[in-house]
């Protein structure tokens, strides 16, 4: 795999991608040295996680056995290769199963690696990314679709810049239980399946068309598969490309063979014929809506994206911090206030990190926290700290996985007056205790820079003993700070935790 | 009184306005012609609600038969002046009282009139209208502090226009309940009194010394009774003027009176003497924290913003449209859209608001639910009009009292996908059963402009008898809009509504 376009430079490392797709999960290892990528392993395994979703939305013990059984196989890959860093990604089937918190325990102790479940428009944000690999950075704008088992992401963009993002709620597997549960396909099941991918579509049609795009990329299974069995049928066509003449013929063909039993067509792999007419009425409810004559199939995909994401993140460009600033702009924060709080913040955690055994992410974390812990005063003062979670648990932030901006909004709610109840185990980027532990140290910071006025001089040492602070003045506090930290002792009391606050 | 900055224009209107204070309850009615007002009546009475809290935040009975008292004399006089317009406002107390919705069903039910509970930003900015009567539109920055029963506001303003809105949570009556239960007045407890109000004032102080002020102005009780006092004891004293001086030399006096029964000063109302050492103790910490010298007293106050507010609406000033429009733009919210759902529901609306008895408070409503329906967008797609939903219940909104924000919360939840479950009686400014015909009509209006492309062929016909709505269009309408309206037709049902929609 090399990518046409510029990348961070950085030293050689070996980094891997696991996506756990709705319908397959995808396992990608690379090389990556100053900016060149070498493409290692990349395999895919059909596992199907939405069609195991039963009727209450629970992802039921034979597809869990089954995903289980292909984690073993991808982690002993992953093992045998020694990879630096791994990022493994859940999508639409982990957002939306009742249950998948269960799967995701025993999927993180079978793969010994923590699984970040990404919303919709983030997995749309990495399919961009991971498909611009294709184009120079100064391509005209692109359409970008991907139809995945349980949503489809659809992306206009500009280079490497997505412009507009969508994940809709419709995929192959999710469609095929949905209008083909007798296993028949025809005229009437082809078009029902159809108007409810258009009725979603609807909603962003116009926005689309009025960027506008001068070329549709599709990437994954379902317009791998289209392309790769029109050029079977038509072997005139390019390798790739699906045209609207073809995606009708393709749908007529479909409907002749008359149920999914029978779905056999050169260039498809059986293991994806019962799931190929609902991806195709998706494909083709794509076309007519925003009036598409020619689709090219790429191989970029959300794996890849996650790749870059993952080298990003180590090379001054992550797009963590983009999201958080363009936080900070919407809500109007103080930042340089915010970032006083933040350098306090991390003067402090840097005293305890050993002790606390607290590493490079909890000490992210609890700067990212800093930044926006007062986007909320861009909603109301009152109760500020509960809207500031409130935002950050359910706002579109690309970058951020959804137990990223759980852990976030957690310090955030925990920043000021009362303790929450602890987070929920397991559904944070950090275990419980590490996040109390972070909140303690922000809660300080906060105190300690209360006057607003971007004043440094109190310069406390903070010990840890176990759960038990210590914070100590080597000068005189103002009576103010004082009262206020005698306030804040009172708040950790409270919660069961220590905070001794010694002044001269 | 005489408003001396230009007023709005309208014909001869009497128009009352009532607040609820924490501490008093008052009453003013005016005649307002062409800009100008005559005042007809205006009084107060000491009905204390934030004293009659129990310990568990509850309004006890004998306050409320207190403050039903009051009203019913209120409601004889407003009865006997023939007023057109009334507006009845409740502050702190009805704010913080866990039973204040049982109150307030029993006050309207006496007055005949809704009560609107407002929040602590909304009290700021209607005192600063109300004190701003007093100067000149070109006046530089005035601070105006107002020290209330169960809150304080503290405003930086330029002319009539607010530039800092702050409600903090310290008043004369909760901090009599709190630091004087002994009735002992020492330098200790004055003291502690004031570094609990210091600690409210930290966390603005830096930025309103940051805005600066050429003069600052108090109004209503505590104030007035300080610089009364404060004439009596120093008649060299501007009437109205209070010296921190002065104010120094008044806290020494109270301490040396000793206990809150022996409170009896020249100037001082006895039924203000109990909560008169805590105000003050307020009072200083403020002068403390904003380093003034000197404040000045005047007799605009709440419940003059009130009436100026209620003014303004009739007369194209409406602030409730300046505050939408903002969070339109603070969401990014596409505004020719919203403008076309707006005019669909209202052409929806005047074809049924005669069959279900909705006025114009419905209809202005049902305009302002479109304006907004779609900010959630802002925060992410995913359930947006649940995020829309919680913006517009939990933001400061000027303008709007608490009962409009969670009609119009409920509104834009409601209007797409399923139904909500139906508001809380007595809670939001309309009836439940007119919201939910409220939220019909939007839902209709946005199925109807889906492809926000701001096409309006279909010219719909909307009938309603009793419950039921039937939509006839006079042509044929796209296969996909039918899809949408036979969705929306199932959704309604659900909810027990029936809706039926003709085509040709």
């Amino acid at each position: 795999m090399t990518y046409s376009h510029t990348l961070p430079s950085s030293g050689p490392l070996r980094l891997a991608a696991v996506d756990l797709g709705s319908n397959s999960f995808h396992l990608l290892i690379v090389d990556v040295d100053n900016g060149h990528f070498t493409e290692l392993e990349k395999c895919s395994r059909k596992v199907q996680l939405a069609a195991g979703l039963d009727d209450q939305g629970r992802l039921d013990e034979d597809v869990m056995a089954r995903a289980l059984k292909c984690l073993e196989e991808f982690g002993t890959i992953i093992d045998e290769h020694r990879v630096n860093r791994l990022r493994v990604v859940g999508t639409n089937a982990l957002r939306s199963a009742a249950n998948s918190i269960d799967f995701v325990i025993r999927a993180e102790q079978c793969l010994g690696q923590r699984i970040e479940t990404i919303s919709g428009r983030e997995e749309a944000r990495l399919i961009y990314q991971g498909a611009s690999t294709a184009w120079q950075e100064e391509t005209a704008n692109c359409l970008v679709a991907d139809i995945g088992g349980g949503s489809t992401e659809l992306i206009v963009g500009a280079g490497t810049r997505p412009l507009a993002l969508e994940s809709l709620e419709m995929g192959c597997v999710a469609y095929t239980r949905h209008f083909f549960a007798s296993g028949e396909i025809t005229e009437a099941t082809m078009q029902a399946t159809e108007q409810a991918a258009l009725l979603e579509l609807a909603n962003i049609t116009t926005n689309y068309r009025r960027l506008g795009w001068e070329q549709a990329i599709g990437t994954s299974g379902t317009i791998k598969a289209a392309a790769s069995t029109l050029r079977a049928l038509h072997p005139h066509l390019k390798k790739g490309e699906i045209t609207r003449d073809g995606l009708v013929a393709l749908r007529r063909k479909l409907i002749d063979l008359g149920h999914l039993d029978h779905v056999s067509l050169p260039g498809l792999k059986s293991n994806r014929a019962r799931v190929f007419p609902a991806g195709i009425a998706i494909l083709n409810a794509i076309f007519q809506a925003l009036g598409l004559e020619r689709m090219q199939h790429t191989s970029g995909a959300l794996r890849d994206g996650v790749l870059l994401d993952l080298l990003s993140r180590d090379t001054g460009a992550d797009v963590r911090h983009t999201t958080l600033a363009g936080m900070q702009r919407q809500y109007q924060v103080d930042e340089p206030h915010a970032g006083y709080v933040a350098a306090t913040a991390l003067t402090l955690f840097d005293q305890v990190a050993d002790t606390w055994a607290l590493g490079d992410e909890a000490r992210q974390l609890l700067e990212q926290a800093a930044m926006v812990h007062e986007i909320g005063l861009g909603v109301a003062h009152n109760r500020y700290h509960q809207h500031g979670s409130y935002l950050l648990a359910n706002s579109d932030m690309p970058g951020f996985s959804l137990p990223d901006q759980l852990a976030l909004a957690w310090l955030v709610q925990a920043h000021r007056r009362q303790f929450p109840e602890p987070p929920p185990e397991r559904r944070t980027a950090l275990p419980a205790n590490d996040l109390i532990q972070l909140a303690r140290l922000l809660r300080l910071a906060v105190v300690l820079c209360r006057a607003r006025d971007g004043s440094s001089d109190w310069q406390p040492e903070l010990h840890a003993d176990d759960q038990r602070l210590t914070l100590i003045f080597p000068h005189a506090v103002p009576e103010l700070l004082h009262q206020d930290l005698v306030l804040e002792h009172q708040w950790q009391e409270q919660a069961a935790l220590s905070l001794a606050i010694n002044t001269p």
